[in-house]
C-alpha cells in the first residue's frame, strides 16, 4: 500500500501515520510507503517503509505528494471553522482550490487511488434541537461548512467519474484535542477538559446544558482508517457518512472528568461568548447516524472512557509539548 | 435599477434583456443601465437606458460586468449538462471558478448586490419515481448539477456573510426552447416539439411514457424577474427555491402538439439513446415545489398553453434564424 495524508503534520493525521508506522499495515496489506504532506514539511517518522515528508500548498499540489502508484489518500488538510470564517479567500483556498488539486492529481494517476476526505458536522445546521438523518441536506451556517459540504458534491461527482474513489466521513467536533487550543470556534469543546486535566484554570464559552456532537481522537482514527478499506461500490451514488458519534452535553462531559479527575471542574469558570455559542451553536447536537455502522464503523464509547483515553494517549505528550 | 446579465447572450438571458427594454422597469424601478456579459459580446440591444454588451471569459470576469452600482445581477452563465460531462475542466471552469468571480466582483462593491443565480433540476437524482420535497438532499449524478449545488452553498453562504444577497432558482428544463438543439442532455425535450412545429423531422430518444419537470421560457423569465424582487430577509438561510414547474410524460407533450397542430407527431420517430436516457433519466420528474407559490412565483400553464407559447413568441424568430 502507497499512502499519502494531506495534513500529515495535523493531529488527526499524525496519529494516523503513527499507527501506520506501529502495525506497518492498512486494511491487512503491508504499507510499502508513505507520504506526509503538511504547510510545513511534518516531521520525520521512524518506520519500517520509506516515510517522505513533504511541505506545500494544497492548492497547488505538487506531483510528488501523490505519485504514481498511490492507493490511499487521506485528506485531511483544512483551515477550521473560525479561521476560514474570519478569512474567506484563505478558506476558499484550501479548503474549495485543494479539492480540485486533489482531484486534479488523482486523475493523473493509472488508477483512481481511494481518497478519505474529513468532512465535518459544521457542514450541516439546525442547532441543539436538531436529531439529523443520514440523507438530510446540508444547509451550512458558517463558510468552513459551506465548503466541506460544496467539497463532498465535487469529490463524489469526481468518484462517479472514477477520478478518485472517495469517502467522505462527516467527522464530529474531536475531543479531546491534544496540545494547544487552535483556532476552531469548537476548540473549547476539548479546552474545557484538556486544560484542567493538566492542572489548569479554563473559561466555558457556552452554558452547561448547551448539547454537542462528539468524537474521541481514538474513534476518529479508526473510522478514517476503516474508511480506506470499505466496499465502496457498496455506497452506491451516496459517498458521505455520518459515523456514529456521541451527542452529550458540556455538563455531563465535565462530569465525567470530575468522576476521573476529582477537583478538576472547579478549574472551569464560565464566561458566556456569543461570537463561538453562535458558530457551534448552528451545528446539530445529534445525528441518528444509522448507515455506518452496518458499514463496519465501530460505535463510540462513553464520556468516561472519553476522558481516560485523553489522559492514558495524550496527556503526557500535551504536557511535554507545552513545558508544563 | 443598474443590472447585469451574465450569460447575456444566451437565450433565457438575452429575453430577460427584451422585457427589461421594453418595460423599462424592473420591481417596480425603473432601469438605469445594463450589462450583457457573455464568452462573445451579445449582440446590441435597442433600449430606453444604456446597454453595455461585454464578450469575457465568465472566471476571470472584469470589474466593468459588474460596476460599482450595481443592484442586480442575473447570474445565467454555464456549461450545461452533457458538455460539462463531456468536458470536466471547462465545466469547473465556467460553474464554479465563475461563481467565485462573482462573489469576488460582487464582495468589492460598496452594496451587495441581488444575485439571481440560475440553479438546475439536475442537481437533484432519483430519476422517474422521485417526487421532492423543497428541502430535499441534493444529490447529483452528473457533474453540471455537482457543480451547480456546490454553486448554490457557495452563493448561500457569500449571502450570509454579506457579500451579495443570492437567490439560487432551480430552474426545471425548459421547453420549448428556440433556435438549434445544444448540448443539453435533455435538449430533445425542447426538439421533439420545436422540429415537428418548424415542419421538420425528429427523433425521441425516450420512451413516451418518461416523464420530465419542465417549465417554459415565459415562465422560466417571470421566476427569474421575481427572484430579482422578492425580499430575501423572508429566506432565512435557504438561499434555494424550487419553483412549481410542470411534471410531464413526452407522450402528453406530444399529444398537446398534435393538438394545437395536426399532423406533427407523425414527425416525432423512436430513437432510443442509452447516454441521453441516463443523464435525464436520473433528475427527478417531480417536485412539490411547495414553498414557490408563497413567495409570489406564480403557476405553470397546461402542455397546449406551452406549446401555444412557442408559436407565438419563438416559431417566427426561430424560422427566421434557421432560415427556414
Amino acid at each position: 500500500m502507497n499512502i499519502t495524508i494531506l495534513g500529515g503534520g495535523g493531529f488527526l493525521g499524525r496519529k494516523i501515520a503513527e499507527r501506520l508506522a506501529a502495525s506497518g499495515k492498512l486494511g491487512g496489506r503491508a504499507v510499502a510507503s508513505l507520504v506526509l504532506f503538511d504547510l510545513a514539511p511534518p516531521a520525520p517518522l521512524e518506520a519500517a517503509f520509506p516515510v517522505h515528508c513533504i511541505g506545500g500548498d494544497i492548492a497547488a499540489l505538487p506531483a510528488e505528494a501523490v505519485p504514481e502508484g498511490t492507493d490511499v489518500v487521506f485528506h485531511l488538510a483544512a483551515v477550521v471553522s473560525a479561521a476560514a470564517e474570519a478569512d474567506y479567500d484563505l478558506g476558499r483556498r484550501v479548503n474549495l482550490r485543494g479539492i480540485d488539486a486533489v482531484v486534479d492529481i488523482c486523475r493523473a494517476l493509472a488508477r483512481p487511488p481511494r481518497v478519505v476526505f474529513t468532512s465535518s458536522v459544521a457542514s450541516f445546521s439546525g442547532g441543539q434541537s436538531a436529531h439529523l438523518a443520514d440523507d438530510a441536506r446540508q444547509l451550512p451556517a458558517n463558510s468552513y461548512g459551506a465548503q466541506k459540504a460544496a467539497a463532498e458534491l465535487i469529490l463524489s461527482d469526481a468518484s462517479r467519474r472514477g477520478f478518485l474513489d472517495a469517502v467522505n466521513l462527516r467527522l464530529p467536533t474531536i475531543a479531546i484535542r491534544p496540545g494547544a487550543p487552535n483556532k476552531a470556534a469548537s476548540s473549547f469543546i476539548s479546552s474545557m477538559l484538556r486544560e484542567p486535566l493538566l492542572g489548569l484554570a479554563t473559561t466555558l464559552p457556552v452554558d452547561e446544558d448547551f448539547r454537542v456532537w462528539i468524537a474521541s481522537p481514538a474513534h476518529a482514527v479508526a473510522w478514517l482508517l476503516h474508511s480506506a478499506e470499505i466496499d465502496t461500490a457498496s455506497l452506491g451514488a451516496d459517498r458521505s457518512i455520518t459515523p456514529p458519534g456521541l451527542s452529550a452535553s458540556v455538563g455531563a462531559m465535565l462530569d465525567a472528568m470530575e468522576q476521573v479527575r476529582p477537583g478538576t471542574r472547579a478549574l472551569v469558570t464560565a464566561a458566556p461568548d456569543p461570537v463561538v455559542a453562535d458558530i457551534v451553536g448552528s451545528w446539530p447536537a445529534s445525528f441518528a447516524a444509522a448507515r455506518a455502522p452496518g458499514l463496519g464503523y465501530i460505535r463510540h464509547g462513553g464520556l468516561v472512557a472519553l476522558v481516560e483515553e485523553f489522559i492514558a494517549r495524550d496527556l503526557q505528550a500535551t504536557r511535554a509539548l507545552r513545558n508544563l
